[in-house]
């Protein structure tokens, strides 16, 4: 197995360890995370987060769950596992490759139910492996795809974060920036802070600068002016869920990002391994938008409260950007571009 | 005079007593303000801010500070006065208000150089009193024109604050919502939080609700979604400059709001009195943008650093909007639509 710093197993197998994403970049603490409980809650707290990175995170949680289930029959064995699954699944709605990543742990249980579980906990471990080495791969693909599209002193704008510790490794909308880096391109990465929760600046701008690529920082509503400056020759964002006819979830802000784009005469790429692309969700209309605690907008962050105490809030964590504002999906496979629903099907 | 609770004279004219839009909406504290050092500081801390509401201010602080003048020789006394003014003026480069304010009190010195400085400091007094009043009435019919374009159940989004306290009482972007609360219209106001100093949270949501208006508060990323999901029927935003083409300057995110707002089919209007029309700028390229301090961004407001510590930040105070992204400008004097070239000129 790939080895990661930001998800891993305890040494006895018996835990994972995380970076505590909401801790960064001030400190870089590590959880250890036993219980069900735990596990859920780290994902809803984003401690864990990103599609890739809460994937990878759910087949190691469900390997390391199901392992004290090893003396139970299959049907309980295969009862327990379901409703873990189940469990861990309703920690966030709009992230497809949590489901996933569930969805093919419990196949191999299903798959195997000739098999005692102390026999399919093994199999349950290797699929939860083989869910992290293709994650490696595929960004690491994504990464050089993206990068193709790219000449020294290119600006690229990014929102949220869809770095490293969102994924495996180099990441989808920051690796070609990291790849690039690796290789002594010189490119220039304006980071959206992305607002409410920061990833950008907490997460985006400190992997970057980690990475070596030169970073400036902006508030969201500042990126029309960077846009009209010329200081940005391309638009790179990750996705949470792409729709079969390339509408796409993304962080709040995400389409806003594309209209200007499009304004401009920027390309906008989205970037993500195929497996969120969901083809059952026909359009992005069939994409459920998680709604999140005002508080995170009235005063989290704050030493105090930054708006009136009762003030009615709108959260949504995601917004869906429409297929005809993005220029292409650069996924493992290559870079999709329209007619999406022709292009994207073909992929499978 | 009007009577002002958020810029007023101390009892003794000898200073100016204003509300610290700094510290909204945790507490209302009122700063006394004796020296030009204190006003400049005020203006360039934005304890006093929107640009009509400098524009008071500055009239009125140079009233106070020609007072102590009154005994000098004509030649010295204009001289100083002079001084004063580009001192002031230096303080934010962008809104216009502060220079045409502090250009109408030197022009009462120097209409009047044939008298002595005792006999024009009432003159000055009563011409900060007149760029007082005549803001209140600029307020009230903008926010009539504004409210005649809106209906029971309308949504507005706002960007900033251009309400009672950045003007002197209703405001401009504002004015049209509260006035209509006035009414017992049911309006419903959609408030951009407006990073990186929050106006949009601390002063347009704080200034709703008291107004009664039905306000909800969003981050600046979350337009895109509030104008797709049918919320809000109009943007209302206020403006800094308005060069001669109809470019507009305003807090910066604005020209993605009215982006946004293009591509959606949601008219954009700018609300401002014609004081802020410099036909001396020809376009929005003619208007000088002020560049702010990165750590507005990397820390300010936060109990810790939100960014890693020495990220570049940019940090823009104002973009501009392009005219043809603007639906109209509403003025005191009317609805002023395209071509602006031509209609911003008769106004004059």
């Amino acid at each position: 197995m790939e080895s990661l710093g930001h998800i891993r197993l305890t040494p006895g197998e018996d835990g994972l360890v995380i970076l505590d994403q909401t801790q960064l970049p001030n400190r870089e603490v590590c959880l250890e995370l036993h219980t069900a409980e735990e596990m859920y809650r780290a994902i809803k707290r984003l401690e864990v987060r990103g599609a890739p990175a809460i994937g990878i995170f759910a087949g190691l949680a469900l390997y390391v769950l199901s392992r004290p289930l090893a003396s139970l029959p299959y049907p309980e064995f295969r009862e327990k596992l379901r409703s873990l699954s189940l469990y861990l699944n309703s920690s966030r709605p709009t992230a497809v490759n949590l489901s996933w990543a569930l969805r093919r742990i419990e196949n191999v249980a299903d798959g195997n139910s000739d098999k005692a579980p102390a026999e399919i906990i093994p199999l349950i471990r290797a699929e939860a492996e083989r869910i992290l080495d293709e994650d490696v791969a595929m960004c690491r693909a994504i990464s050089e795809y993206g990068l193709s599209l790219l000449k020294d002193g290119d600006g690229v704008l990014t929102h949220c974060n869809a770095g490293p510790i969102a994924t495996s490794r180099y990441g989808t909308g920051l690796g070609p920036l990291i790849l690039g880096a690796e290789r002594g391109m010189r490119l220039r990465a304006y980071a959206d802070e992305t607002r409410p929760l920061l990833q950008g600046a907490r997460l985006t701008a400190w992997e970057l600068q980690k990475a070596g690529v030169d970073v400036t920082l902006i508030c969201d509503n500042m990126a029309s002016a960077v846009m009209k400056e010329g200081r940005v020759q391309f638009c790179f964002v990750g996705c949470d869920r792409v729709a079969a006819n390339g509408d796409t979830a993304n962080k709040i802000g995400t389409s806003g990002v594309a209209i200007l784009a499009k304004h401009y005469g920027i390309p906008f790429y989205v970037l993500g391994p195929t497996s969120t692309v969901d083809l059952t969700a026909k359009t992005g209309a069939d994409i459920k938008i998680e709604l999140r605690d005002p508080e995170e907008i009235r005063s989290l962050w704050y030493s105090e409260p930054m708006a009136p105490a009762k003030v009615r809030c709108y959260n949504p964590a995601f917004d869906v950007t429409d297929h005809s504002l993005i220029t292409g999906i650069i996924t493992e496979k290559g870079i999709i571009k329209p007619p999406y629903v022709k292009n994207l099907a073909a992929l499978f």
